[in-house]
């Protein structure tokens, strides 16, 4: 799922996972996995939020935010995250990357 | 300028800067200077490419991948940038942030 919100004024240091994905507009099941991967990832403890873009016909870019190592570690190893990644390359993705980067700096901007 | 393909298998250690946005649709002037960012973008030498999706509506996310901090030092001192980003908050966006995370670890899936 998209998001409309810019997850905003984090206090470094804490981590981007970058996904980067190339996709069919809307494959069999993948809507109702993406939901649920949004419930269960709120109960990762460090998971400081994510945004999503997608232009219609081109790529889609996700960011999730993660306080630290160990909350990135959780993520990776949730037993249903894992399925999913699994049936994400079997059926979902033409194509995809994933960035894990440690951010020292950051900065928002929000018009008065 | 949104695009449409992936960023991929990138050695690590690099530099991705995730700048996530909303804006209106089509403010004035703003495809004209985002298309001349890209290409000045590219002379910058450790600049290692970008990707950029919007969803019609929502949110915007870039992200522009470096080599080092030497490069991303000299994009933010080009003073072509500098004087678009000020344009940027004076005219186009309702928000935005910049967050500049170093990448250790990176993966890359493609369908065969």
């Amino acid at each position: 799922m998209t998001t409309s919100r810019l997850v905003a004024d984090l206090e470094p240091p804490y981590y981007t996972a970058v996904f980067t994905s190339l996709r069919p507009d809307n494959p069999e099941g993948y809507a109702e996995t993406s939901e649920h991967m949004q419930e269960i990832v709120k109960q990762i403890p460090g998971f400081l939020g994510y945004e999503s873009a997608r232009t219609p016909g081109g790529i889609g870019i996700t960011v999730a935010y993660f306080r630290d190592e160990e909350s990135l570690t959780a993520w990776r190893q949730n037993a249903e995250h894992q399925s999913a990644q699994r049936r994400g390359r079997e059926q979902w993705y033409d194509a995809y990357s994933l960035h894990i980067g440690k951010v020292e700096r950051s900065y928002s901007f929000e018009r008065e």
